[in-house]
């Protein structure tokens, strides 16, 4: 069914959408104008969406919410240990 | 179904993630720190979403990507026009 593909083109694209901002944060090291509130309820989120995908036994969805689960947190992190500025 | 709705519920909240991002960026108008990628791709691959949500004519799926691709618009916005620094 194409629907389905296309809604785990989707996923993929929407779980990936963090990468370049982790990144970015990483290379420069400087975090001040990023938000520490959206990662952090990205990964609220994200664990929701982990338990449903556990629920409906869906893999696509249980890989992709466990790997934007590890970018965020990795995110949240460089916000609080980088200094700002 | 409780899976369903644990599905609606994290749909919510990962659409409303992006917003602490927005008004943190239109309060302080300090955008330097910010991937302009991660709203680009996110835009990508939530209007693929809508796609898929009117395909399957999903009313949740439309609404909360709608609203996500305004507010990421809206960052991407601000990335442009505000000075970087």
């Amino acid at each position: 069914m194409i629907a389905t593909q296309l809604g785990l083109v989707a996923g993929a694209v929407t779980s990936c959408a963090v990468i370049p901002q982790v990144v970015k944060a990483y290379r420069s090291r400087h975090v001040r104008d990023i938000s520490v509130w959206q990662p952090v309820i990205l990964v609220f989120g994200m664990c929701l969406w982990l338990v449903y995908g556990l629920m409906i036994r869906d893999i696509p969805l249980i890989v992709a919410n466990f790997f934007s689960i590890f970018c965020n947190a990795a995110l949240i992190a460089m916000k609080l240990f980088y200094r700002e500025g």
